[in-house]
């Protein structure tokens, strides 16, 4: 065998003996598992009028994009999206990509250059700590949470341009970023921050128009917004949104814009129905809020700590990978999918379980699956 | 205005001065344009089977995939159309990516560390060149198509882990790279060799199976593939394919796989009914082939140096970025879309027109965009 095959097998050993070894479970159409897994918070993904407005573009337009969104790729069903979601978050403008992950490297690069610095929460996602580095920017990682320190960071270098970059609510355990504080550390240093409201939207602020809105920061003219389509809107994709002079940089110079196929428009005119849906699904964020309750009550009383989340996605600490595998394993073949994350996926090394709380799921299912996981804890 | 919009303002004015501003210009379902710019060679992305196959998902799993393909991402429709795609490009396994530009991230990002040696390609793709970037390793650009200019780089640091990376049919002019002597040069040495496939697949090759199978390098333990199923497959998302190592490496490991919600299955599920026809396509690559023949003599008796494309992509040199605008405005107002490409977006700082073939066009339109092309031209 080829040596670089023999190391690579190395390295899976050496995985698998540490219980780091992930599995592709393909599940059908019609799995009946109850899923607090996923990150379909607004339980859009199969509504009726969601799949309806992607069936009926799809027809119109076929498949595919067919090309960059500088080339074929532009649809109106793009557009209509684009305006759309510029005036839920309050934006100049927004601009849509074909993930979130490509829209996060995009915005950081935009956002940050060799000159710049860059100060980035501990517990940032991969897209935004992939955008750092490809920015070729000096990246200083600020303590969790910590508006006092990313303070620090920025004092220490007056006069050079810089950015904060942070989520809103984190997508592992789902608390909020102070980001009211971190604005006023940001705004009173000419710093730009950039938010990451891929959990956040649909889910908190007014019209589930985000954390950023939430926290009274819409249209701020040093705010950069981040987001995916893929969570509370149910569908695929990401977006930038912010002042008419940063989209107007990324349509002419963002390789992960200008490089990469558009989002199939059906997708977009999906994600536009939720959008839709999401404005006005004040009854689904009030029941995302009682299950929220509901599960710190349940299992804070079966003796674990677990932290009111902010939004719709809270972790629960497992006492190792294999334990949290485990853990995870016999849920599912109790017919609940919780995630199981282990490192690298988590943000201290540690592993736990991650639930997510789902307004698609009943009352019922949902009461059940809290009983399981339970029923189930090593 | 904050000084940093006031900042990005005068960049677009330098730009607009310089004739690279970038116009998003979102089409109707119902345009009637001739599509010579869009990348969908084989004409599937409105056939009728691909948009069946693509619905009947649609309303099996809904529209997202609600996760990571680690967590909930994962279907049936995602595990079939890998299956299929290992068979038809004769890799041991295909594991497939939202789009080909994370596809490409994470390819490079696996096979190259802040160890190894990196030989690329001056003409690739910017995915490419951003994965060299992030994977921390050295890179060395070579001249474009040039295997002995990349033995002497390999052979200027013998022993050192080496990766050559290249695309096979080039996205702006169409042509192919030496991919039989590249695969002698990196064996004979040790070196891994990543193609990327994107521009032939589905057009070059045994049943289309793309550049590398027509180099007979399919299967081969030191080559790993990437491509998309955005172009030929008249889809979205992309792929690496190889042995199964690489792939379990990427699945535990691959940061643009594991962090970024899968690719819609009703999207995947499209794209594998692609698949199907495009295998048996071969009168649709004998129409490419004929109208790259046509296209060559057509615009060669015009005036115009043409080379003949290995693919359904070739480029048609333009004096300088405004009057490439002006030529492809001019076809558009025609009814002909043409591809524009104009820095940064061009390997060597010219400008030009990019044509692409697709069987999906008629033969009366083919023709007539061709006259208007010429008829166009400054
Ligand atoms: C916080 C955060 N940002 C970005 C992303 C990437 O978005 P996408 O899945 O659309 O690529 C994710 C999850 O996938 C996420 O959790
Ligand atoms: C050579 C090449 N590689 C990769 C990509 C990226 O693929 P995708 O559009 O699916 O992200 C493209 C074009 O978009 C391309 O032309």
């Amino acid at each position: 065998m080829a040596a670089w095959l023999t190391a690579l097998e190395r390295l899976a050993r050496s995985r698998a003996k540490a219980g780091l070894t992930r599995e592709l479970r393909p599940r059908p159409a019609d799995d009946d598992v109850v899923d607090l897994a996923g990150n379909d918070y607004l339980g859009l993904a199969r509504h009726p009028e969601v799949v309806a407005a992607a069936a009926t573009a799809l027809s119109a337009y076929g498949l595919g994009a067919t090309g960059s969104r500088l080339v074929r790729g532009s649809t109106e069903a793009h557009a209509e999206l684009e305006s759309d979601l510029a005036g839920w978050l309050g934006a100049e403008q927004a601009l849509v990509y074909s993930s979130g992950y490509l829209a996060n490297l995009g915005a950081v690069r935009a956002l940050a250059d060799k000159h710049t610095l860059v100060v980035s929460d501990a517990y940032n996602h991969a897209s935004l700590i992939d955008g750092c580095k490809m920015s070729g920017a000096e990246t200083v990682v600020a303590p969790h949470g910590d508006s006092a320190a990313v303070a620090a960071v920025l004092d220490a270098a007056p006069g050079r341009p810089a950015l904060v970059v942070t989520e809103s609510v984190f997508s592992v355990d789902g608390d909020l970023a102070p980001l009211a504080a971190l604005h006023e550390v940001t705004s009173a240093r000419g710093a730009l921050l950039l938010v990451d409201d891929a959990h956040a939207l649909g889910v908190l602020g007014p019209q589930g128009a985000g954390g950023v809105a939430a926290a009274g920061l819409s249209g701020a003219p040093d705010v950069v917004v981040t987001a995916t389509l893929s969570k509370s809107l149910g569908g695929a994709g990401g977006l930038i949104a912010g002042p008419r002079q940063i989209v107007r940089h990324l349509v002419d110079t963002g390789r992960t814009f200008i490089y990469d196929t558009a989002l199939p428009p059906a997708v977009a005119a999906g994600a536009h129905a939720a959008l839709r849906i999401a404005r006005e699904a004040g009854d689904r964020r009030a029941l995302l809020a009682a299950r929220a309750e509901q599960t710190v009550r349940r299992l804070g009383a079966a003796g674990f700590a677990v932290r009111r989340p902010a939004g719709a996605v809270l972790s629960v600490t497992a006492p190792g990978p294999e334990a949290a595998l485990a853990w995870a394993a016999d849920c599912r073949d109790r017919g609940i999918a919780v995630g199981c994350f282990r490192p690298p996926s988590t943000p201290d090394g540690s592993s736990r379980l991650r639930l997510t709380l789902s307004a698609g799921v009943s009352d019922v299912d949902f009461a059940r699956a809290l009983d399981v996981i339970v029923e189930c804890a090593p």
